[in-house]
């Protein structure tokens, strides 16, 4: 088929980067599907085994060659079906090889788009790629695709991913508060769910929905952008004990003192020498205790949260898939070294639509939950935050069950037959 | 309204008793859309605000006056809406004056129906209850109504609350281990959950239903009824990390070395000479990490898991709200001092049936996981095991929706005038 204006037909790249989330596969289905239904433009679509790795050394996964089955499958399939990786290529200047080598492969397969699925690091490494390209005489469109649970890429009124850790953040704050208040006169008192975000407390702020009314939990939400005041804190709990007969704490992985010290990495140790075990909630929790003597529970959600597709929110597999879909479109359209947006156009109803923006005003940069979304004494979230929040955990979007489990699909990952000779050590 | 057979009308009571679960609050709505239906032989519905305490206290709650929306809303709410307590009584010997209490209560609000909604501890307590009632001369009927999420009730196939938790397990289990596999390569190798079962394993169990074929996650299993060896362990998540490049691991709070100490009481301090922080799931991660050096992460589900009526099993539902309905059957039908079960007729397909025992044979006994239902090695489930599980799991049975969360309802919980002119301590 002649390729449409006469641009030349090239084949697509796609690669997923860092910690994966409930709806990345999502965005994988939204790039497959239409960039193979653009074949007059995109030949074959590739993706690497273990993201950037996959590139680096060659190894290509014919995405074309899945039934279109799993390729549909995979906007209900949790995790990296392509293998994602916590691999930073290290900066032009200090390691150009690893630039180069991207480039040879793609050339070696008739690579003409890139598409990068990830956050902030993700977005840098777009935007070399694409700048050596250019240096090499070997034009690329490179595109990212905005992936993160922490919420914390700008420019973008959400990242994909996130709300859906935040319904099950959010619904899980409600179911457990339901369960502490059963039974608070004679047990649990105090209960602490700890939570991801290492330096955005969008993820905490999500605990925040779970309640409606003024006294509903939880009590206290811990933020990393609010420092940590052990007394104050302490004060908080006892009232909410006082009030309500029990207190439901969140608490962000990243809550740290003002001095900018992880609670987490507080530097305690256990008998044998060892850092001491655990995270900032079991930490919280046993400092209520010494404190205050009242009985605790704990919850530390870890991956759950960022994979319970079981739970996630419509609207964020929606726009996942959607900017997937996007970034061929962009792609297609001409644009280069642009991301995909999030555009908010009004909150109640709730309306969106895609826009882009340069990578080059997106990399390395971080959004944090700003001060006028939480409340004055620093421990709730703000009408503002609610509006915010609200749109993006709406609705349901259930995957297909089988036998009481949910039927996720997994990959064939049929392998591109190697045209380099030499290999690469990543 | 005459009785009929000219039996005496009298009002019923129930009560919620120990850890809540997920479905607790279904059984409930069996009860009292039975006992509402039966208004010719039950006069009012009683029940007591924060389980038993509400009878010595005579604190109770006319369960009449919840609107029928709410009443039908508790089959989808998640903890227990009237309130539990962790509250045995005493020995009779010990404590005969809590019984006498608890029959003068029911005495002055005409009680002629006793409805215990607990574990082993509540069978017993309905049990003595009936006893002494009689030989005050006060006749009682007393039914317990089984539940626990550790399914470690005799003479029943399985317990209420069981399936939903089981169900949470496996679909979390599956979940992370999705995460965990996209990354492993240059990320987290080792996934730790702790779950649930101070003395029997059967979720830890179910933990295992998250994979289908040899060699899927979980990889490893530790079970209560298994002492726990750590060579043996080590070697076989190493084994795992070399066969599959990762090791999903699910580990049962109540994992115990072969003198019957539990892991997590191993007695280790931290620099302030606190009991380590922590169950046995950081434990565990920690000497993997300590031995073998993998990067790791580890989840604590605790409430999360007894309270996510979210993904609730659609046959535990049915079977929480049969037993409820059951127990006001047996009663009518001049049943007493028993508790309705769950016999299974056929595992594939699966067919179920109430049938009853008496509460003499519960009281205070516990059922383990079967080592035939574990894998010779100790660490998976077997065929037979799966077959026993797979049903308990079966089916979706969603809360309502309303701006991305589960529409629980609230009890109004309006008192009913209290007849005794002394209170009760307890």
């Amino acid at each position: 088929m002649p390729a449409k204006k006469g641009l030349p037909k090239k084949n697509a790249f796609y690669a997923q980067s860092g910690g994966v989330t409930a709806v990345i596969n999502a965005s994988a289905a939204g790039v497959i599907e239409t960039a193979l239904r653009n074949s007059r433009r995109i030949g074959r679509v590739y993706a690497g085994r273990d993201g950037i790795i996959g590139a680096l050394t060659e190894d290509l996964i014919d995405a074309g060659r899945e039934s279109r089955a799993t390729i549909k499958g995979l906007r209900h399939t949790p995790g990296g079906a392509f293998g994602s990786a916590r691999f930073k290529l290290k900066s032009l200047e200090k390691n150009r090889a690893e630039y180069e080598r991207l480039i040879e492969v793609f050339r070696a397969h008739d690579i003409g788009y890139f598409f990068y699925n990830g956050g902030n690091d993700s977005m840098d490494t777009a935007l070399k790629v694409s700048q050596v390209g250019e240096s090499l005489g070997y034009p690329l469109t490179c595109i990212g695709i905005p992936k993160t649970v922490d919420n914390d890429l700008p420019h973008t009124d959400c990242c994909p991913g996130f709300g859906s850790v935040a319904k099950y953040v959010a619904v899980s704050t409600r179911e457990a508060a339901l369960d502490v208040a059963s039974m608070a006169r004679t047990s649990t008192k105090v209960f602490v769910l700890e939570v991801m975000g290492r330096h955005a407390g969008w993820i905490a702020a999500a605990g925040g929905l779970a309640g409606r009314r003024a006294g509903d939990p939880p009590h206290i939400i811990l933020f990393p952008e609010i420092p940590f005041e052990q007394e104050r804190f302490l004060a908080k709990v006892r009232q909410c004990v006082s009030d309500y007969g029990y207190c439901v704490i969140v608490v962000s992985e990243g809550t740290a003192t003002a001095d900018g010290r992880f609670l987490a990495d507080a530097g305690t140790k256990d008998a044998f020498g060892h850092t001491q075990l655990g995270g900032v909630g079991p930490l919280v929790a046993n400092m209520v205790r010494d404190a205050l003597g009242y009985k605790f529970h704990w919850a530390v959600a870890d991956y759950l949260q960022r994979a319970a597709r079981h739970i996630a929110s419509k609207v964020d597999v929606q726009q996942a898939y959607a900017v997937g879909k996007a970034a061929v479109e962009l792609a297609l359209a001409g644009h280069n070294a642009v991301m995909p947006t999030i555009v908010r156009r009004s909150s109640r109803p709730y309306r969106w639509m895609i826009g882009s923006v340069p990578l080059a005003e997106v990399a390395n940069l971080e959004k944090k939950v700003p001060r006028e979304f939480i409340t004055e004494d620093g421990f709730g979230i703000t009408g503002p935050c609610r509006r915010y929040l609200e749109p993006l955990i709406a609705g349901e979007d259930y995957p297909p069950y089988r036998n009481g489990l949910p039927e996720y699909v997994q990959i064939r990952g049929v392998p591109v037959k190697r045209r380099l000779a030499t290999p690469f050590e990543v």
